[in-house]
């Protein structure tokens, strides 16, 4: 794993998985800590202000804003309302993948970072999410590495950090409970209401991942599946 | 030079550079050309009419416009108020960088590619852009290539193509004018006024490539520089 900068830009949706790596990095001692929520057009806009109000509990130094309206490019259940979610037994977690979306989303990053003279980006894909998400495996993340610092404006090496990307949600949630993160204000649901649905793909491998950890998942839910 | 594919997208933003690409294009037998341009926020919007006209009159298949505002990103004379277009002379090209712009732009485009399941992109960086503008070269689009292929939905071979990054200015516009590119409908001017403003260094390149070609631009412009 490279060495840990001092100041860094964090992709922060406001779901679980970011916002125990916002926790992460504080506990690691990254000081200054800028973060980026992208509106992208979801459904749901209770994850933007999930990751608003997370990034200030944490006192980071910024929260922006990005606006890329991908419901404008289609193809997914995510931004299109003509697009059913899939539910988890359906297995089709593939109609929820929005083309290019982490690609567009390092980018912006990379972007507002170089504005700040920040080259170290933080994203928080884990193992779980590689069989369905190939812009979630390593050697994406290696090779855009590669891209960006060759399309930066001046000669700069940018770092995208993944520490998440070899752990399973489980882990996420075991060292986000140690780290006291507040997972009753973090938001996963496909659906995007609150409570939360409890059948959607992101719902049930939210609440497998606790009970894993052996505790209850301080959300509410509609329904919690299986009982 | 990779073959050349039937079906492509072709980043249009209705320059020169782009527009002459895309009569090379026709010339070369694509059948099923697809434009996009990008509104990123940009100053003038002569640019993003030039570009849907420039489609239409080229018989393309679709344009699509991709709403990328930059502004909110910043760190661009192209985009911000706040910064002066610098004149030539000033050779502070750097100061109209938007960063990530290209990186940003292409990305977009094989977003909607994939939604077509188009994997061929053409863009029309040219040899005289390398310096100031890092992600005008080769090197970029190869790693840039290869991390879109990583990053696809499904395993995908995205090729990007650039004809013209080993050509100059004056070499785009003799092509151009033997292919019949429209130029007086070409939108090139940094300060996005009609007339051209002839002064700023886009206006001041282009005026100089036609020179070289023995040919005079018929682009109207507030003045021509030197006269």
């Amino acid at each position: 794993m490279p060495e840990l900068p001092e100041r860094a830009v964090l992709l922060l949706s406001g779901g679980m998985d970011s916002t125990t790596l916002l926790w992460w990095m504080k506990d690691r001692g990254i000081q200054d800590i800028h973060t980026v929520a992208v509106d992208y057009g979801q459904r749901h806009r209770i994850e933007l202000e999930a990751s608003a109000s997370l990034s200030a509990r944490a006192g980071t130094v910024a929260h922006r804003v990005i606006d890329l309206d991908l419901t404008q490019i289609g193809g997914s259940s995510l931004t299109s309302e003509e697009i059913n979610v899939p539910a988890a037994e359906d297995r089709q977690q593939t109609a929820t993948v929005v083309p290019y979306r982490n690609t567009l989303f390092v980018a912006a990053a990379a972007a507002y970072g170089e504005t700040q003279g920040i080259a170290d980006l933080f994203i928080s894909p884990v193992l779980d999410d590689h069989e369905a998400y190939r812009d979630c495996r390593r050697v994406f993340y290696d090779a855009l590495e590669n891209a960006l610092s060759l399309g930066a404006t001046h000669d700069t090496t940018v770092r995208i950090h993944t520490p998440f990307v070899t752990w399973s949600k489980a882990d996420v949630i075991r060292v986000g409970l140690e780290l006291g993160v507040p997972y009753a204000d973090t938001h996963t649901c496909y659906e995007g209401t609150r409570p939360a649905c409890g059948i959607c793909d992101a719902c049930v491998e939210r609440l497998a991942g606790f009970r894993t950890n052996g505790h209850v998942d301080p959300l509410d839910y509609k329904t919690r599946q299986p009982n």
